[in-house]
């Protein structure tokens, strides 16, 4: 089986070896404050560090067991049952079913190659009661790959200070980035007074650290430290301190450049195969510049019917209608297969269209 | 500062020098699994070791973040608003507000030196609708230290039967024994069709392994896995993978028998301090035979008023009323201190009561 849906890093990727030597050492070096309770806000040394590298306070970070785990956090902070909480269309399937149970009113709004169409914000403000937040992933998004523009970044944030409006920023693929310049995140453009940032060490390395951080108000970090202290009096201390003693030795950027590699030489092969066997159909899909994702549109196909197919072929992925994307739509990873596979496994879905194009 | 109010081991108990090997062997023996998202019940060696111990199937273990975020799955899962849950009066505090937050009845139960009084929890069945679950923390209690009796055990799984009552047998501290055979658990008695158990590695390894788990049926397991997954995907697997090289290594039962003798010093020099102090006293206080805390009663005393005062002279600890306890009563904590500490704390506080014995 070749998975295009698994949107996890490949094995290849997690520096297993290095990461072993910085947990013992971690412990051999703070195993009392590690092994102890400490902290709901997380372990200091690795606040204090993303409190630099983000050129925040550290009273302004609250790192936790991961970033969905935050998002619970925050959602249940700021939605109650009934109220709007505009997305992305499409966007992440787990904060959508979050958001769902939670009670929320999920108002989709629309996108496009630039991400996130402005417009589509400030018609939704426009049009009914204020909303509770927007969560937004501007940078290699997932599912579609796709990157805010910084203009439409700068437009975002304009129109987040008009209407003071609460914006979630998710970003845990901006660092994966293949190419091109870094855009400007919209907690850099706006602040902090509007915007809430989180990202994780899951996509930079490893996602079994389980590490993810928010940077927020202090007044809203006194908050949500108190809901970690009731959830699970401290967050798991050991992932956090053998990420910090990565950092420590300076490892961070050589793995960002490592892992890079690896993700582009299959972003190139995705592209590349989709090209080849896609490029004379109607098909149209992204060209992300980082992070995992290529979104897939197949004009008159209905992707959940092909996924039955394309599984007994020996090929998957994620149907669009899970992110709430239109049925012609499909998420492919690039990030867990090799880019052997790639090659194999793009062909294969290929071969299952109607009017696959035979050069 | 002497705090008897917090419940955490001394650093000394702690292993740190053994688990900082363990987690660098067991990253290197199975780094690719620990450190990517895995399953949503836990690290499956450790499951494994859990089930053996246990004598139960591995499809009835579920691991979690360490035992509280458990209880909130459970507590979510089993408890809608204005439901009655019983629980012990005096309990642990955290579920207390757990459960206050979900908007549940709580109804206490009583209990003396032998633990739940099972006429106590007779009469609240027989009274008003049918509770979602029992709490109880049977052995080595938390705040009080009492231990239920065996034959009260049998009654209260007489009592579940009958009365198709769901019991939630917490415990964390059974195995932190200093003398004495142990009481059969709730589960061991009553099979597990009513029984749901749930235990712990914060007293018997580290709490900063963060790990805790149930023993439940499987399809609860399944239910309790998907809440898992929509929370955090994978629970943080290096604690749990090195929890589990501790037990592979053999450490498990040796580190027991050295974490008891450092407790059961801290729990000496309590109860003679005690002894000393308050004897001739009308003062009142459990003699635990495990476990981190002795329940003391000061007829007369407001001990909210007390701590105010104890803080001032450097000696800490929690009033009874934080767990549901009459406002005389508050909890020692032995755990965290010296037995020179004990030995210097318990005069400092008697100091403070208005009728302390001079001998």
């Amino acid at each position: 089986m070749i998975s295009f849906a698994r949107g996890v890093p490949a094995p290849e990727c997690l520096p297993v070896e290095e990461l072993a030597d910085c947990a013992r050492a971690a412990l051999l070096a703070d195993g009392r404050t590690i092994l102890s309770y400490g902290s709901p806000s997380g372990y200091e040394p690795l606040r204090d560090w993303i409190a630099q590298r983000h050129d925040v306070q550290i009273e302004r970070v609250f790192v936790t067991n991961g970033g969905l785990q935050g998002f619970i956090f925050f959602a249940h902070r700021f939605c109650r049952a009934g109220q709007r909480v505009l997305v992305e269309r499409p966007t992440y399937d787990r904060p959508l079913k979050i958001l769902r149970e939670l009670g929320a009113e999920v108002v989709p709004l629309d996108m496009d190659d630039e991400g996130l169409d402005p417009s589509a914000l400030e018609a939704a403000l426009g049009n009914g009661p204020k909303p509770a937040f927007l969560y937004t992933i501007p940078t290699f998004q997932n599912p579609s790959g796709r990157t805010l523009s910084t203009a439409r970044r700068r437009r975002i944030v304009e129109i987040a200070r008009a209407h003071e409006l609460l914006v979630l920023e998710d970003d845990p693929y901006g660092l994966v980035r293949f190419e091109g310049e870094p855009e400007p995140s919209l907690l850099e453009l706006e602040g902090g007074n509007h915007v809430v940032y989180t990202s994780s060490f899951s996509k930079t390395v490893a996602p079994g650290s389980r590490v993810g951080y928010f940077i927020l108000g202090p007044e809203l970090r006194a908050e949500l430290e108190a809901t970690s202290t009731s959830t699970y009096i401290t967050p798991a201390l050991l992932g956090e301190a053998t990420v910090y003693e990565f950092m420590r030795r300076g490892n961070f950027e050589s793995n960002l450049a490592r892992v890079r590699d690896l993700l582009r030489a299959r972003r190139d092969s995705m592209l590349e195969a989709l090209e080849a066997e896609l490029g004379a159909t109607g098909a149209t899909w992204s060209r992300p510049l980082g992070g995992y994702f290529v979104w897939l549109d197949l004009p008159g196909t209905d992707t959940v019917e092909l996924l039955g197919r394309a599984s007994d072929a020996g090929v998957t992925f994620v149907p669009g209608t899970d992110f709430g994307g239109a049925s012609s739509t499909a998420r492919l990873a690039y990030s867990f297969v090799s880019p052997d596979e790639i090659r194999e496994g793009v062909p294969r879905l290929a071969a299952l269209l109607p009017s696959t194009a035979t050069i």
